[in-house]
């Protein structure tokens, strides 16, 4: 009898062209589909919460699968993981109902974002941070953060090439705390446009460098003017954290 | 005029095969010595606080290097770093006194050991952990460390091999700390024996599975038996975090 089973998958996105399948590329669902494959002996699909780019990294990607098998999920969880890189683990894995869809039943993303912010790299950092060398007025990106809540038309902070009908979403939240030289900037919403995350990264640290006064977040967004708000923050810094599906 | 510079360097040792020099394998200190004679053109010679194995990491390992260069410490500190891979950084540079020598001057160091107390990996911590399934009592392996502080003979955690002179070493502290499914153990001494700290982490995980009881640790230590100790944890778990000169 087919079963739903559903993911949580974290990983480490530096070595994979992003999560959506590619006919020329590794990817992660190409990664995750090729050992699911090796256990249950049939094909599958997965399908994923959220694409997420290349470089780009998962803690709590939800995930789900259809299957015909009589491998209880306890055996499947370990079984497949040990058929993937150790860059890909499968955290959690439990039957579903089999109408759950991981993107339409998501009511809330949260993202994070890191910055490293000194002149000085870290070994251990390197690959999950934008390593960002200018002094940051943080209290002045906390304030500029403010205008960005609630429901809005983002179109300022949506990437050229998307194909979506509304450019509306609501920002529930966003938190910026710094320890030592790490910043860490989390986002949460009712979903996001194509690099809005990355945008509203690139446009808090043209805040945090003086180059933007916080208040001008409100014109921004008024304008829906992509090229008035910063650039687009590189993608190692970027983590999916947690798809919630509760209100 | 020759001048002795001071050296704070972290890096991931997931790569390199141990700290010291070897004729057929690539090291940290080849690493860094090659870095700094493309910048400063004269051949240095790295003398490191103390050895890490192969796969082990440091937040700040501490070395010196002498060298006649006109170019300010700020700029050599750059011009270095951008020459070293990117698992390699350079954290701090500064001139040192000529006498300075970095494992002689040495009055404490700091190892920290990582264990993922978890049957399920993570692709982020799987470079820096001891992924250990099996269920662990904190509490004894905490009491079973506080047998190891102060001045002891600790032949019985020396590996086989070791040429030092005298096995008598000064724990000073054992830090057992446990978030989420991450033990981290800090272990600060005057000096370690061959595979001191991961052999006591291989110990107190007997422990924390209750095949030693904590108060067995006293006989053990009195011994000077390594086969009565534990297993040598594994490397990718051992960070060298700080090395004091002050006392």
């Amino acid at each position: 009898m087919m079963k739903t089973y559903k993911i949580i998958v974290a990983y480490d996105g530096t070595c994979y062209h992003g999560f959506a399948k590619q006919n020329n590329a590794i990817t992660i669902q190409e990664t995750l589909e090729t050992a699911i494959e090796k256990i249950i002996r049939q094909p599958i699909q997965i399908i994923g919460a959220g694409r997420t780019d290349t470089g780009v990294h998962a803690k709590r990607q939800c995930c789900i699968f259809e299957a015909d098998t009589c491998i209880s999920t306890k055996k499947l969880l370990f079984a497949i993981n040990s058929k993937l890189p150790k860059d890909i683990v499968i955290k959690e894995l439990e039957e579903a109902e089999p109408s759950f869809h991981p993107r339409f039943a998501a009511k809330r993303k949260t993202y994070r974002y890191q910055i490293l912010n000194s002149k000085i790299s870290d070994p251990f950092l390197f690959p999950y941070v934008y390593l960002f060398g200018f002094t940051l007025d943080i209290e002045a990106m906390k304030e500029a953060s403010r205008y960005m809540i609630g429901e809005h038309d983002f179109k300022c902070f949506c990437s050229a090439g998307s194909t979506v009908q509304s450019t509306v979403r609501i920002i529930y939240d966003i938190h910026i705390k710094k320890k030592n030289d790490l910043i860490i900037v989390d986002i949460c919403g009712n979903g996001f446009l194509y690099n809005m995350v990355r945008i509203i990264i690139g446009t808090l640290l043209q805040v945090g460098q003086g180059r933007l006064k916080p208040q001008e977040i409100q014109q921004i967004i008024k304008s829906k003017d992509r090229t008035l708000a910063g650039p687009t923050a590189p993608p190692q810094g970027l983590i999916m954290l947690e798809i919630n599906y509760k209100d």
